[in-house]
């Protein structure tokens, strides 16, 4: 996205597409995020995780979630107030390894504005990040809440 | 967990609990998180945060999902064969913010033996991340790959 719109509920519809920048991932990224949040071996040492359901280093789902989010924040997902997720939900069909170059495409699925709240909306988004091979290492399918533009302040009459 | 007993796919069965250790988040660690995984003003600055969907500092629920994983690893789930996790459906009904102690309550929902692959099976938790007033700040229904202990060696005929 070199585009510096900014989004607001009324600007999305079902089938809106973005893209963010791409992030490559290295084995001391991955080692680095497992010390920190997911300490077991197919995330920390190669030679362990060979004896592994992984057989071989692979990511943390979180770490792949964490460069999912980053992207979409600094690149990809140009919300005016913000990316503000409910939840959602989350799979990750095939390990990020080392070498990874990452990216993240997402689609407006559902735009569903507040009965309640008319300043915004709950908005059902598909974030696929994908590696450089086109394989989906982490689906995600969240819900965002998402604002209305601020009103115009009133014209005084003449 | 003082227990240090580490459970295959046949000592799993559908009500079987487990509690993590706590962990306290402070501040800094809201904002050195979100730094580097999720920098927007909410996760980023108190007075920025106020005025926004939070209305104060709120930890980035991909920090709240970390420090769950972090202590699922370290002292709330003990997999022999680690915790190896293929999504679910993931919810923040309420932010992590600083001050609050965190600990997971994990519940196994369902065990399936895996049909074409008798070493393993699929296992549905519920995982709980409450703060210390018993709120649910996130909610995570994941599907685990569990193995099964490895058969013991044949005992030779006398």
């Amino acid at each position: 996205m070199t585009d510096t719109r900014k989004f607001y509920l009324d600007d999305l519809h079902p089938g809106l597409r973005f893209t963010t920048a791409e992030h490559a991932v290295d084995a001391a990224q991955i080692v680095e995020f497992a010390r920190q949040w997911d300490p077991q071996p197919f995330h920390l040492d190669a030679e362990a995780a060979r004896r592994t359901f992984f057989q071989g280093l692979a990511a943390s789902g979180w770490h792949t979630a964490a460069i999912t989010m980053r992207l979409l924040v600094t690149s990809g997902l140009p919300l005016a107030d913000g990316i503000i997720g409910a939840g959602g939900e989350l799979s990750w069909p095939k390990p990020t390894r080392a070498g990874d170059v990452l990216r993240v495409e997402s689609e407006v699925l559902e735009v569903a504005p507040s009965r309640s709240r008319p300043d915004r909306g709950m908005v059902q988004m598909k974030c696929e990040t994908m590696n450089q091979h086109g394989d989906v290492v982490q689906r995600f399918l969240p819900k965002l809440v998402v604002f209305r533009a601020p009103e115009a302040p009133p014209v005084p009459p003449r």
